[in-house]
């Protein structure tokens, strides 16, 4: 088989989603930047693999797609160790709605509206929009808090006790938001979460594909 | 097992791929009408099922969750037959990838900012915004160009033969989209995707499900 190529800034949360589900395959693979804070994801050659726009698109064995999800989906399919979703359809539907989650309620407010106005803008000279961060303020907040819930007090990881992709999902997007101000003190009232914010940081996984 | 309960109006498209993977599997369940024009869907007892205020929400067994590609997930896998993902990785790969862009880049422009606006609005008695309408013709053509593409000249259905979750999510969405002059236009230039939009009208679920 040949080695996967992943296309995407290393700083973006999805590509890094994907980047952690082959560490933890121990599968090698080959990275080819996309520099989207100069639009290369939005013209060719990227533009071809990926025609909406967005981060990253993937390759392997013929095979080129995007869309996170698919991509982790495909690793844990392709790679088979460890497998990195639950056995049970019950503890598979948490993960597949926590994978659910992220996408559609979690990004937005935790790196869009709040990351992103607040830490990256500043770095590159530019002023946070106030308004916007206020607005995420609540959204982000009940992913939190929906995060906690399905995390549970029991379960060491979502859908039991081994990491899955939802894990590798949540971690990089809780990464940004914690590194607002906002975000930190909305965390503050997630036990669950922090002790596997904790955990997870001690994954070798994390420390390959995100040092701080 | 008991007999699984969808929560949702039957008229939104996500609550229809739900009902559509039910009733390929031949799998009797109860419909509990959410009706958001109201707002219940933003209100308990509903909220406690979905914070999100998003539809539907599924129960089944003791098991509560939502997100449609969860629930259209979980359904797959505990009635088993017949199988709605493809066997080998690269084909569940593309229907995995469909079912996201569905939900990443296709209801949007196709539901929010063409249906709505276009054909709900107007019913309702009130007036279509043509700016939001011409905005959305754009995105909705790169959607069914990229449906286009995926679905292929040799495929009967996303990702082979049989009919698969992402052929369930991808219908009610589209049926919405030619519902509107635009996205009439729009799939006219779409030959692969309109013989598929015939077979899948002919389904015994499409009939029981989505009654035109």
């Amino acid at each position: 088989m040949s080695q996967p190529i992943v296309y995407g800034p290393s700083f973006s949360t999805y590509t890094r989603s994907v980047r952690l589900a082959l560490e933890e395959k121990g599968v090698k693979h080959q990275l080819v930047e996309i520099d989207i804070l100069k639009g290369a994801h939005k013209q060719p050659p990227y533009s071809s693999k990926q025609p909406f726009g967005k981060v990253p698109a993937f390759e392997h064995d013929g095979n080129t797609f995007y869309e996170t999800s698919a991509i982790l989906r495909y690793i844990d399919e392709v790679f088979p160790k460890p497998p990195l979703m639950p056995s049970t359809p019950a503890a598979r539907a948490c993960v597949n709605q926590v994978l659910s989650i992220v996408d559609s309620y979690g990004y937005t407010p935790s790196v869009t509206n709040l990351f992103i106005p607040r830490v990256l803008v500043p770095s590159l000279g530019g002023e946070t929009d106030l308004e916007k961060v206020e607005a995420a303020k609540a959204p982000a907040a009940l992913f939190v808090k929906e995060l906690e819930r399905l995390l549970g007090n029991t379960n060491q990881f979502y859908g039991g006790a081994t990491v899955t992709l939802a894990d590798l999902h949540v971690l990089p997007v809780l990464t940004y938001l914690v590194a607002t101000p906002e975000g930190k003190a909305i965390a503050e009232g997630a036990p669950n979460l922090r002790g596997w914010f904790s955990r997870m940081q001690k994954r070798p996984s994390v420390q390959a594909m995100m040092p701080s």
